[in-house]
C-alpha cells in the first residue's frame, strides 16, 4: 500500500479530474425511492434508507471518481444505528475501490485525540478510512496523535485551515501580528507536511481545507505548504468556478494537481423538484457528475 | 424543567462546590476488577468493561456532584458498540439524577451542524444530554444550530474558548488587532449569552471553556461575558489550584458561583499503582472526590 497522498493523486491523474463526492445523506432530501415513511432518529427504517441511498450513490459514481467524503454528522444523528450504517457504507465504498475521506472534523488533546485518531486511522479502527478531517483549535500539538496514526498506517489527515462559509472569516481571517489567523495555522503545519511527505517531490498525506471562494488565500497557503494536499470547499453549491477551485494546484505529469475538489448536493440531489423517481434521480446524478468532472477536467488541463 | 444554566447552578449551591467529574474511560487505565483480558476496539467484552466502569463510577459519585462529563472520543473509539455504551451510560447518569455535559467538541456548518446539534440536544436525540461542548473554528454563525436546539429544549452549549493545554496558546492567544484571539471568540458569543440567559440576573445556559492555568485570561472573558457559565479546565491533573479554578466566579446566595470545575483522572484513577482491587479503587475514588469537593468548597466560600 502506498501513502494516501500518492494514492489519491495517482487515481486523479488517471481519471483526469480532482472531483470528490461528498456523501451527505440529509434526511429531508433523500429521494422518495429510498424513503420509508417519516424519517427520524432511532428508527431502523430510517437507517436502512440512509444506507441504501449511500450505497446506490456509490454504485453510480464508483468508476468515475477517486474518492468519496462521508459526512459523519448525518450518520451520528441516527445514534448507534447510524454508526452501523457508516461502517457499512465505508466498507461498501472500499469494496468499490474508492478511497474514503471521512469528514469528521474531530479535535481534542493528548490521549483523547489519540482515541479519535485510532477510531478512524489505526489498523484496528472500527471505522477505518483512508483519511479524515480534523479541527486544529486546540493547538498544533493536539494534531500529533492523528499524524502518528496516519504515518504508521499510510493514511491521511486533512486539517481545517481556511473554510468557505462566509462567516468563518470572523475567526480565520482575523488580522494578527503575523498575518491573517489562517496563516498561523498553515505555518504551524509545515513540520507535519514534511513528516507525511514521501519524498522531496511527492505530495504529502497531510491536507488542509482551502476555500474556492477565497482563492487569493489559497495562494498564500500554497506558498507556506508547497506539498500539502488541498481539500477544496465551496465549488458548486457555494458558487465558486472550476478555475477558482484549482487555484494553488501545481503542474504534474498529466495536468494541474495537488487537491481534492469536493462537491455534494449538486450531485446527490440534482433536481430542483424533490420528488424524483429512481430512474430520474439516477440520470440526474450521472449528468451532474459528468458535468462537474468535465468542468474540473478542463480546468486542470 | 428549568434552563440548564439554572439547573446546574441550583444543584451546585446545594452541594456547596462546583466539581464536575469527567467520565474518561481510558482503556489502559480501567482498573482490573472491570477488565476482561486484552482490551481493544470491536470487542463486546471491552465495551462491557467500559460500561461497568462508568456505571460503577456513577454509583460512587452520584450523591456528591451535580454533573458528569463523558468524553465521547473514548466511546467512539469502540465503534457502534461504544455508542450503545455511551447511550446507556447517559441514561444511567440521568437515572441517578445527575446532569450530563457531553464532551463532544463538535463543530460544522449549517445543516450539518444542525445534525450534530440534534444528535445530542433535540427532543428525539439518540444521545440526549443536558449540554454539550462545541468547537467554534468554523465561525460564530456555525454555532447557531446548537443554540437553537439548546434554547428549544432548555439545554446548554459550552463553546471552546480558552483551553488549558500549553500548546493551545499558539492559536488561542495569538495577538490580533483586537487583542488575543480568544477575546474575538468571546466577544462573538455575547449575543448567544443573552439568548440562552433566563433573565437579567440569571446565569446563561451558554458556557465557555476557560483554563485555570491561565487565570488572568479568565478575568478578561468574565468581563466580556458576565453571565456565561465557565467550564474550568486544568484543575487537578494539570496543576492549577482550587483558587485559580474559581477565578471569574461571582458571589451568589451561597458563595462564589458561575462555573463547572472539571476533574477526571485524579478521581477515576486515584492510585499511583494501577492494579487496585475493587474495594481499594472504590475507596480511592471516594477519598479523591471528597478531597476535591472540600478544596473547591473552601475556595467558593
Amino acid at each position: 500500500m502506498a501513502r494516501f497522498g500518492d494514492r489519491v493523486i495517482e487515481r486523479m491523474r488517471k481519471l483526469g479530474h480532482p472531483l470528490c463526492i461528498g456523501l451527505d445523506p440529509y434526511l429531508d432530501r433523500i429521494p422518495p425511492p429510498f424513503r420509508r415513511g417519516a424519517m427520524g432518529a432511532r428508527q431502523p427504517e430510517t437507517a436502512k434508507a440512509v444506507e441504501e441511498f449511500c450505497c446506490r450513490t456509490i454504485d453510480l459514481i464508483a468508476s468515475d471518481v477517486a474518492i468519496v467524503k462521508p459526512q459523519v454528522a448525518l450518520f451520528e444523528r441516527l445514534g448507534w444505528l447510524g454508526w452501523q450504517v457508516l461502517e457499512h457504507v465505508i466498507h461498501y465504498a472500499h469494496a468499490a475501490d474508492l478511497l474514503v475521506l471521512l469528514d469528521a472534523k474531530r479535535g481534542d488533546i493528548a490521549e483523547t485525540a489519540t482515541a479519535y485518531a485510532q477510531a478512524y486511522l489505526a489498523p484496528d479502527a472500527p471505522c477505518g478510512v483512508d483519511a479524515m478531517t480534523v479541527n486544529p483549535y486546540l493547538g498544533p500539538e493536539s494534531l500529533e496523535p492523528f499524524m502518528v496514526e496516519a504515518e504508521n498506517a499510510e493514511r491521511g489527515v486533512v486539517v481545517l485551515c481556511r473554510n468557505s462559509n462566509l462567516d468563518s472569516s470572523v475567526y480565520q481571517a482575523a488580522e494578527t501580528t503575523q498575518g491573517p489567523f489562517f496563516t498561523i495555522v498553515a505555518a504551524s503545519l509545515a513540520r507535519w507536511q514534511e513528516r507525511l511527505a514521501g519524498g522531496h517531490t511527492g505530495w504529502s498525506s497531510l491536507g488542509v481545507t482551502v476555500a474556492a471562494t477565497h482563492a487569493e488565500d489559497t495562494e498564500q497557503i500554497r506558498v507556506a505548504l508547497p506539498h500539502v494536499l488541498f481539500l477544496v470547499l465551496g465549488y458548486g453549491a457555494q458558487g465558486a468556478s472550476a478555475r477558482e477551485a484549482v487555484r494553488g494546484f501545481r503542474r504534474g505529469p498529466s495536468g494541474l494537481e495537488g487537491g481534492i475538489v469536493s462537491s455534494s448536493r449538486p450531485i446527490l440531489f440534482p433536481a430542483a423538484q424533490p420528488n424524483l423517481g429512481a430512474e430520474a434521480w439516477e440520470q440526474g446524478v450521472r449528468s451532474a457528475l459528468a458535468r462537474a468532472a468535465s468542468e474540473l477536467g478542463e480546468a486542470v488541463v
